[in-house]
């Protein structure tokens, strides 16, 4: 399907094939690198098209940066659905849920190592990132200790998929995803539901 | 004192005050912005010196950053010290020092501050996070499990900072410090000391 901006400038169908493709060189890049590091021109490079291309796609590199910064509604409802139900074991409901969408399908989990990687240099970033830690608060219980327990749970857990991915403590790295979720989970259990024990 | 390079080029004793202001300008910035968005330009305009002298001092960006990049001994006895001593209270030791570390005098917490910040796009900043991570490492008891629960409790940790002063969750920023020890302490306990209880 064209694009709106492709239709209203008569762009040949091949135009949205080309969007998709910045698409996707730009979330790759901006989630190796940040937002700082990624240059329109590696974005284009990458592409395999011109930077002139990109620019007359998408205007500037905060526009490009805002339209890959999106994660699909079926990721984010599977991931709020673990934070529902009993306290029991959702410790290991969340962490589950977090290194799932943090190391899964790279079409979810680019843009939020984009974000995660861009947070320092980009306020947008920042802010997307906060919304995405907030989210998850709204769903506590209302009190503001919950809300507190919550965003302590999902900043370890950023800490964690950071000392993965971003860091790359080889410890960490060499462990696959079931033996993190072992360690990890009582101690979210612990903080989400201080009274169920781990 | 003056530097070895100040006395070697026969500069006068200004030049060493007029390098560590240089040098805080750099950490700040460092800390502040990462690696990739703090400019020569910038650090040497909150210095109030020429870009050319900050050159002159210290050849290159990254230079600069590795001279910036040092934390006190006298901090990082302080830090290791929590890890020694019983299992019992291993938890709430460890979660202090970090934000006492990380969250307190900035002399010793800019630096960190901008390893994080920086080690996205830069690599060795990433390599210094992650000996950061490992020197605790070592001193686990030695088995992989250990290793492994020490990587976690370390990163989890450094979430919770990244959750408080970059991405700067507001319901974690408001809390103060004894709060986020008391909710977090549990949790690096299970973490540590699964079976101690917490």
């Amino acid at each position: 399907m064209a694009t709106e901006a492709g239709k209203k400038r008569g762009r040949r169908p091949g135009a949205s094939v080309t969007r998709q493709k910045v698409l996707d060189a730009a979330r790759a890049c901006f989630a190796r690198e940040g937002y700082a590091a990624a240059t329109i021109r590696k974005i284009a490079g990458e592409a395999g098209v011109d930077a002139a291309l990109v620019m007359q796609f998408f205007g500037s590199k905060e526009e490009l940066f805002a339209a890959v910064m999106s994660i699909s509604p079926e990721a984010l409802a599977r991931f709020g659905a673990a934070f529902d139900g009993s306290a029991e074991g959702i410790g290991e409901r969340v962490t589950r849920a977090y290194l799932d969408l943090w190391e899964g399908d790279p079409a979810d989990s680019e843009p939020l190592l984009a974000m995660l990687r861009s947070a320092i240099t980009n306020e947008r970033a920042a802010e997307q990132l906060r919304e995405f830690v907030q989210a998850r608060l709204w769903d506590a219980s209302g009190d503001k200790a919950s809300v507190v327990r919550a965003g302590i749970a999902s900043t370890m857990l950023i800490g964690v998929v950071l000392g993965r991915r971003v860091i790359r403590v080889p410890a960490l790295v060499a462990e696959d995803r079931e033996s993190i979720v072992a360690a990890v989970a009582p101690a979210i259990q612990v903080v989400l539901a201080p009274t169920t024990g781990s």
